[in-house]
């Protein structure tokens, strides 16, 4: 059996179900953005990591030293802000190929540095090692959360709104671009969709605020793509959902690429990842309180559909009211990486 | 500037320095064997990380899937324990080459969890990723540790008296014999020093117990040989050291193996590397009560040698009481890895 099929790729999954010889601390392990550990009474923490691998998942040929360094941090911070946590501490391995220079290491380092300071984290360690071939980044990321603010993947109820932070589909049409060399689209455009690609944020204050509301039930960051990440939720939860297409956020500059170069916005919107946004869950009476939190500290959100009972399941509703059942012809499983 | 020429490799570490923009929580960041954390205050967090890569630091020629999941565990378990603390808490992240089998990924789990069960951690995520050529296991490793027990590399003082746990040299012994397939010597030897090199064990009780007694005024685990572990105690302190040759210990079969095939039994046991013993100093008034804790747990240690002032720098006393200065021709740096 190799791996290259798709469904063996589902027995690692199986097999990467967590190791847990002493369960006292482990208040979650395997199953959602970040293990859960509980080391002292009050204050948890959040522990994740994430392998970056030349021509997997970043191609330098897009990509400056700069930019993969900072993407390696933001990946992870994005994990923790998922959580409702505060990044706070990092470990950088590093495989470095020979054919590279001390510039493009210093490069690299000033990008890893340049996010640790964006995110207000201390890069406390790490590991050097000679790679045979391709450039390799692995962070390893702490966060602290206050027990009372953590926020799963798993407490969604049918009948609690969904709602995005931003716009998504920029970095997938990036990343269209950029596989797509000869295609002419207004420059601007460009800047903003390539940006967003290869410099992408993590909306750590928007994750921390709303676990510090107490009030959402299940968040994800939109790593794999807006569908993918719900489908998460409602595995977790036990519930379905109903997407509504015409109001999920798309920035005009994705609508303008894809129209002048026939592609689909909402593909990219969808099932597109990597714009790590955040996608979550709130009860109906707790949207307002929501709403002023994310109004008041200038995070722009939208809301695009409800959590429904699992019998139901995942559907995307058309502006025709069609509903269209997930996973879909057109709408198969895409993203910006080739995460196995 | 390429990364090949020797001179580059100082330059990444200093590159590496950690990057602390948020120092309240950070007792000790780069330069020692793990961070240092103080998320609670009366239990302080280890944080480590290693990169192992396919034919840099370990080859499937001659070890199991078994072993390099087991192996990846072990380096970083040793870590925490040449700190005083105690292992706790593992992220593995894995990148995978798609000539993998299923079967093959299934015996790097069952070694990563065989690990976990003997050192009594918990593996509570990851991230498994294609990779195009190499097998990549990256393990980040939290530990706890109690701030009165912990033990840095940096507190040894002239006049401490050096130690090491176990017997030196099988792992390079190991790995000369798999280097040198046609070499001849009883399988009795073969088997101990080739299990040695491929399934270490990492002194976890040991480096506990050194910690608990807060006597040990410097630590290091032996993972790059004895010298180059005593240099960055020499260097942490600002001291120098005497090793006294004709205490090294040195495991029977390993003089035998060397004696069968002309080499140097010392040169593995000063340079190996890989052995991962716990090498530690300690004042002359506290000898009796290491003694007395590492006899009770029945761990076996070796007086090595002594700490002297720095003017006095790092050398080996023969036995005919000639020093030899560290570095010197023909125990130049050779380690069981070739890591950066």
């Amino acid at each position: 059996m190799e791996l290259s099929t798709l469904g063996e790729f589902n027995l690692i999954n199986l097999m990467t179900r967590d190791i847990v010889t002493n369960p006292a601390e482990v208040v979650k392990g395997v199953g959602d953005d970040a293990a859960v550990l509980k080391v002292s009474p009050n204050k948890w923490l959040l522990f994740t990591t994430d392998m970056l691998i030349e021509n997997v998942h970043f191609s330098l040929s897009w990509a400056s030293f700069f930019q993969v360094g900072a993407k390696a941090i933001t990946v992870n911070v994005s994990d923790i802000a998922a959580m409702g946590g505060k990044a706070a501490h990092a470990l950088v391995s590093l495989g470095l190929p020979e054919r590279l220079s001390v510039e493009n290491i210093e490069e690299l380092y000033a990008g890893l540095r340049q996010a640790a300071l964006d995110y207000n984290i201390n890069i406390v360690g790490g590991d050097v090692v000679k790679s045979p071939a391709p450039l390799i980044i692995n962070v390893a990321l702490l966060g602290l959360v206050d027990p009372e603010h953590i926020v799963y993947r798993s407490m969604a109820q049918p009948g609690n709104l969904i709602y995005v932070t931003g716009y998504l589909g920029k970095s997938a049409a990036g990343l269209y671009l950029y596989q797509n060399p000869g295609v002419q689209v207004p420059e601007s455009a460009r800047g903003l969709v390539c940006n967003a690609f290869l410099c992408p944020r993590a909306q750590s204050k928007a994750g921390r605020l709303l676990g510090e509301s107490r009030v959402v039930s299940a968040m994800e960051d939109i790593s794999d793509g807006l569908l993918a990440e719900l489908d998460k939720i409602c595995q977790a939860s036990k519930v379905g959902c109903r997407i509504w297409l015409k109001d999920v956020p798309v920035a005009e500059e994705v609508r303008l690429i894809a129209s002048l170069t026939k592609n689909d916005p909402f593909k990219w919107a969808l099932s597109g990842g990597e714009d790590f946004e955040l996608v979550f869950t709130v009860a109906p009476q707790d949207t307002i309180k929501i709403q002023e939190t994310l109004n008041q500290a200038g995070v722009r959100y939208h809301l695009i559909g409800e959590i429904v009972p699992a019998a139901q399941g995942m559907a995307v509703e058309l502006p025709d009211r069609t509903l269209l059942s997930v996973p879909f012809e057109g709408y198969d499983h895409f993203t910006c990486k080739e995460k196995l």
